[in-house]
């Protein structure tokens, strides 16, 4: 090969130029919205979130993300023990009849409720769009504590040291002042108090999560809170590691103002219930908005009717280092915690960002009926 | 210690319960938008972005994104000369009046043309809402394929052997048929002869990549193309590499069709044109999606000014790894390609989801008047 | 501005050619290792990762991680109540003298028992590197399934769906056959059978989650186990989610096989204890593996003795989405998890590449004294 | 479904106790280093890299790239004429006789020239271990600009308008004084000077990046430096987007300077000389560190010679987001610019960690003879 050849060479023009089989016809052209078009100024979420369907790379993403989340809402059919009894028979075990809902459960880390997309979450449980609720201590405490004062915006570089000196604790832009946690230990003592008493008077109870949280939301009596919601709306929230946080600091300053006594939170109750749920579930769907434990703890939960039938993943976690935070859906599929034949998809981004267009482009286009 | 201790131990009350300094009066709350309400149903971007201001994390980033870019279109001020005239005699440079614009650099990557991002930067250079583009190779051949035939949806996971043996290329969820490839040779290498013809009649003519790429827009004229309204409204199109990609095999072989004559493009007058550019502009706002290249030329011809007064970038990229994709803006400000005063943010996520976001929430809300 | 101009711009070669202050004295240059000279020829990891202190970007970082670690481990000093009273008395606190060591707890996600990680991890606590270890429910139950039956390398594209037909359950490139879980199934039972007859027989013993961990240590007696070592060891091995894995569903289906008769957990006992290691360790180090509830558990401990002294974070998370994964140790500095003085790292890198590297540059550089 | 069931729900036992088919004989066991033994105290880096291989994760990617790149490094065969020659005969191309080596292409972005990554690079270049280079502007220039004045460690965090006010640069967690580049013009522009002069001297002569490159590798005369030594061995470095730097902002003073002459470099020359390589290669392997053009150019010379034989690429960039930079090689693999049976991985991690590491265990095992 020389700089003064004058033959285009085979091997290049064949590799470059190699002819295409026919595009099935079925196939879905790439487009994008057309913001020339009247009707586009000034769009509604909804109609940009139906056209992020054909835009290719997360924009698809979010796109399939909606039409999941509205199949899943608008699924209607039998009880699980009506499917099983059909399937025994071999008759198809769904014809779209019944009066059952698909059983959501809702996933989300603690700083989605430190941020403002906790009234997003309160707004899908006051509504009842959803039906169990996983997710971290903080995303018990946060909203607990939002109730007794406000978070700040702040930013991500404000330095450490000056912070603490100062008493301001950093969320990542988000500013919680430490009085805060102050105001939310004398709002909890007095309540653990009642509920060690109780405990001590009735050798049947046995603290769980879940129940904890519903005694919480109920004493907490506001409507900006999600786990009030909950308890209102009979909603479970399981928290398996309550004590990881702020709760886990006031119950640990609070067996020393009892001792002997403590107050003892079990947690294989509420293992039971949680896989109750999901295996009575007609239909089982998963939202599930960050990684760690709410992702796993869910589908683990989903493991126990053999997969959930429908699974939407948002999160910035990346599969290369083996994380389950990280895992893509088809990773559940091997493991039978999403059925192989389930509608599922991973949106790779900031739930701050997408949980909000997706919930107006899909639970919040038409008015609620609350019940 | 020890589990019988009785006294609740002070380094952990104190260190837990440490109080606070008052918050600043100006403090923002975090909060986020009420689907509850009437007005929040079937929402517009516009109102849910502007909502995103407040919510934290990278929602605040979009909010931001959007002020930053709705005061870059509404700036209008002195000449460049003017304001270093007021500036020498001690006056204040810059006091609101006068008719210039704001000169907006939009950077975007090859992957956002192949998605359906085209038709939203189609519209924004149709608009005339910027005012100089730098893309890779691949940003601007697939501009001109998607006009010969279409790029289809796939799957990330779509294995690569199988695709080759069927002539289908992937660009991360997308598939386009290797066909386009022919077609664009076809198209294209009669225009680069007749390039050649006049480079060789006229000693004067030193072919630049804008140069080259204003007349490819010219001669797609097709009213879906970015670089068709690029050349109609007279924005310069910068690609120094536009070598790197299938353009780069067309002119490859090119060299043997006309050998011993070969096209000839020179890249240091295109250095001299954005850098001029720059240097002119009243003031100068960067819009960029995606990293490397793009993100690079365009902060590099701010330094020219000695710093853009507004940038908006999107990628995905982290600093960790010292990439200049990764970077964030306040790494541009310590090279003087960011003001020091200059409004800047950087959105962490894929532009497929948030540009179209910030597009629908700032330059597409009003009706245009094209020009 | 034109293309005749014959005058360089002042404006631009100010902005380009500004003249910088002097550089620090003291400040280090950027340098690499040279593979020319003999001795860096099949070089130690030793000599490697002291060369990528001066490297740059993530290199600088295991560099550090390195230099903290072996603070560390080299650490010894007064215990914390003389500590305490010295800095009463206006004395400093620490002189060096004193036959401590510094307390290190060690936190890892599942997916590291999983990889060949883990027989790094047994290394640490066979040798009693370690003083504490928190995991997540797949980080006790994988490590004891492993010495039942092996985890197989596998590739993360592979099919779920085939999978799960094969009875494969894949963890990014790894696979576990479903019959692991079988077996584990058939040991834990009647373990759990025992468990339960004991606690029904002394009102007494409450289970807690690093109880049960130290019985199922104590019960593999497989000297291959991290869990064996550190209950030969008396290294406590908390994970307050303990029902969230496999362990979970065993536990369930227990509940089954002894209703109404119900094994407890109880988390309470366990913040306790955690707490209570931080707040009397003379010095604290964390070395965290991943993200999620195990960093958050070591960080939030360290809170009651006002901050760890060490710290280093390796994981692939990323600050902007304001994930406490994400988050830098200055994050942590803010809450007081961190001391302000403290040395602390973030390595952003998957962690089994990172910490074979870190381990065998400092751990396991000399021949160990198993005591 | 209620907590007194007293029957294990088969559903669930099923569903989790799912028996596996066998595991094929060939099956990997994933395992690790046992640094209790003798031989892996104070451990060379060949032996851990031998290792990762079956560590999982990413531990895994490093150890097939030391397999890939030691496969690249002593194949030995016919050249590419006579193995099309076979093959057009019908006979095996390649029976592993013959004296041709693998042309290897080297990529590498501009900010790992700045880190302490450099001095491997030049190792590579010095010994002859890469056939050709491509980088971006920044890549060929802070190699020259080191010759000049040293980079120094900085931190990710440092504020940008107080580094800008002090003239120093920041790259990640390094610091270039702007000095440097003070330097840098001093020393290029009469360089410039005299290829202007040969420029005009000559008709028949036409710069183009690489040989632009070449001559200021000659000029720098610096053993520290890749550049030098790619002169020296005739190793071109090709860049086409080479104004895209502190080199362009010299041309950019250069054109007021000499106008109206003007420096011209021409990038069609250098497609032509970078493709024609890699036809000419008997077999060609890609090693890429970082993504954008650089990965990019080398990939679509392959394909050419339709596809690499061998492919390591090395960088942080996700798929998600449809970046080239972050595609898995067997989206190459689609294109043609990688073939199907070829041997390729990439390594998720920054390459200031991972490429020491592969270095050490690879190229650098044995002493080299210095040609």
């Amino acid at each position: 090969m020389n700089q003064e050849a004058t033959l285009l060479p085979p091997l290049a023009s064949t590799a470059v130029l190699k002819p295409s089989d026919p595009v099935p016809r079925d196939a879905t052209q790439v487009s994008g919205i057309d913001f020339n078009l009247p009707e586009n100024k000034n769009v509604r979420v909804s109609t940009l979130v139906k056209s992020m369907r054909t835009m290719g790379f997360q924009a698809t993403s979010v796109g399939i993300a909606c039409d999941i989340i509205n199949e899943m809402r608008k699924w209607r059919g039998k009880t699980k023990q009506e499917q099983d009894e059909a399937e025994e028979e071999g008759l198809p075990a769904e014809d779209g009849t019944g009066n059952e809902k698909c059983t959501v459960f809702l996933g989300y880390t603690s700083n989605l409720i430190s941020s403002g997309l906790r009234s997003t979450l309160r707004y899908l449980t006051q509504n009842k769009h959803v039906s169990a609720i996983v997710t971290t201590a903080g995303g018990v405490e946060e909203d607990l504590i939002k109730c007794l004062a406000p978070t700040y915006l702040g930013d991500f570089t404000l330095p450490g040291a000056a912070l603490r000196e100062q008493g301001m604790n950093r969320i990542g832009n988000l500013i919680v002042p430490n009085d805060n946690y102050c105001l939310f230990e004398e709002w909890i003592i007095p309540i653990f108090d009642k509920m060690l008493e109780e405990q001590e008077a009735d050798p049947e109870l046995v603290w769980s999560p879940s129940k904890v949280i519903a005694r919480l939301g109920k004493e907490i009596s506001n409507e900006e809170s999600v786990l009030y919601w909950a308890y209102k709306n009979d909603i479970p929230v399981f928290c398996p590691a309550l004590t990881d946080g702020s709760i886990g600091d006031m119950l640990f300053f609070h067996t020393f103002r009892t001792s002997p006594q403590q107050l003892k939170i079990d947690i294989v109750s509420d293992i039971r219930r949680i896989n109750s749920m999901s295996m009575a579930a007609p239909k089982a769907g998963m939202i599930v908005l960050g990684g760690g434990l709410v992702k796993h703890h869910i589908a683990n939960a989903c493991l126990m009717r053999n997969g959930a039938d429908f699974a939407v993943f948002i999160n910035t976690g990346q599969e290369f280092d083996g994380s389950d935070a990280g895992a893509r859906p088809d990773e559940a599929v091997s493991w039978g915690k999403i059925k192989a034949a389930a509608k599922s998809v991973k949106v790779f981004a900031d739930a701050t960002i997408v949980f909000p267009l997706i919930v107006a482009g899909t639970f919040a286009v038409e008015a609620d009926d609350q019940e």
